[in-house]
């Protein structure tokens, strides 16, 4: 099942599928349909199924699949069921918003930590989370093992922030920040870019399709 | 040019090209090289050379392209050369930093409007936009034509959220809630979603290989 390659397109629906089956079992559902995850997704029926056969023989055909099986298999997939920790860099409104909001619903993942270089932030607290000095994020990081670096700074800083991250030992960093990033091979680079998410919608729109 | 079928992926990748441009232009740059652009972009020149092929004859072997001609030619790709109108439905933490942020350095999108359905943040005041009642977005929409609603209410309130941009006649959603969204026909939805990317970036970091 490792073995098969999988695109980033395909991680998204399987992420969103996860979503799904846990607000599923918090409504005490057992059972799913192919039709439910699909209305809930925004895709169809048939893409569900043909995902899911493609990772296995998940359900029986007529009957749906089972939530904590097909939950369990999908984060296996992802790699999620033991998922790394993630820290947050920058202590401005957005990381501020994001401890606020917090990870539950979820696979797992809980903040660990928000670090800024102003010394004005540190101390402040969120969500009970208090805000360190990004000298200690080395040290941090070495205790939480394997680590996602949320980078939220100030436009200009993003790339400080990155090398700080990579120096303390994070495995990985997700930016806010609109600005180009450089990370060193092996370490993973993703990006929560409202403007890219609207070129994706703005390609729809003007291509007639959905997404 | 447009009749090609363009893949999500290729469309982050010509968004985060454009972006590059863009600084570049800023920086006073007339010309600039696929080494460059794979560089600031973490991904392969081979890469981008590929991308930029696949879509017409930018650049000249061995001199580069020109930064403003490539720009142009991305954004009538991407269909942002007359980018929609952007309203945030949500005056709370994630909203406000989303309107405080702007999106300078993206392809011409604005905000244009903040709603939220509490009286008591209707007034509130950020980066020069007044929030209005959500009484008032249909006929925000009517004035502005094209518009994406980015969505970023309390849990459990987002699809009661996307059932009033809809009404209105926003054109597309893009969600900051976590929770599973429901849209009719024609209308484009997406995510912009911590979880999704963090499963991505873990799927990455389990797999050892770059996204």
């Amino acid at each position: 099942m490792s073995g098969k390659k999988v695109s980033e397109r395909t991680i998204r629906r399987l992420s969103h599928y996860a979503r799904c089956l846990r607000l599923s079992r918090i409504r005490g559902d057992s059972i799913i349909t192919s039709g439910y995850l699909a209305g809930t997704c925004g895709i169809s029926s048939a893409a569900v199924r043909k995902d899911l056969a493609f990772f296995g023989e998940f359900g029986k055909q007529g009957s749906g699949y089972e939530v904590d099986e097909l939950l369990y298999n999908i984060e296996e997939i992802l790699g999620t069921t033991d998922p790394p920790s993630v820290v947050v860099i920058g202590a401005g409104n957005i990381g501020m918003a994001l401890i606020e909001s917090g990870l539950a619903g979820t696979g797992g993942y809980r903040y660990r930590g928000i670090f800024d270089r102003d010394p004005s932030r540190t101390g402040l607290k969120c969500a009970g989370i208090e805000v360190q000095s990004i000298s200690m994020l080395s040290a941090a990081v070495q205790k939480l093992g394997e680590v996602i670096a949320v980078i939220a700074v100030s436009p200009g800083e993003g790339q400080n922030a990155v090398d700080t991250a990579v120096a303390a030992g994070c495995s990985a960093v997700l930016s806010f920040t609109l600005e180009p990033l450089i990370v060193p091979e092996g370490v993973i680079l993703g990006f929560v870019e409202v403007s890219t998410e609207l070129d994706i919608i703005t390609h729809s729109i003007r291509a007639g399709a959905r997404i």
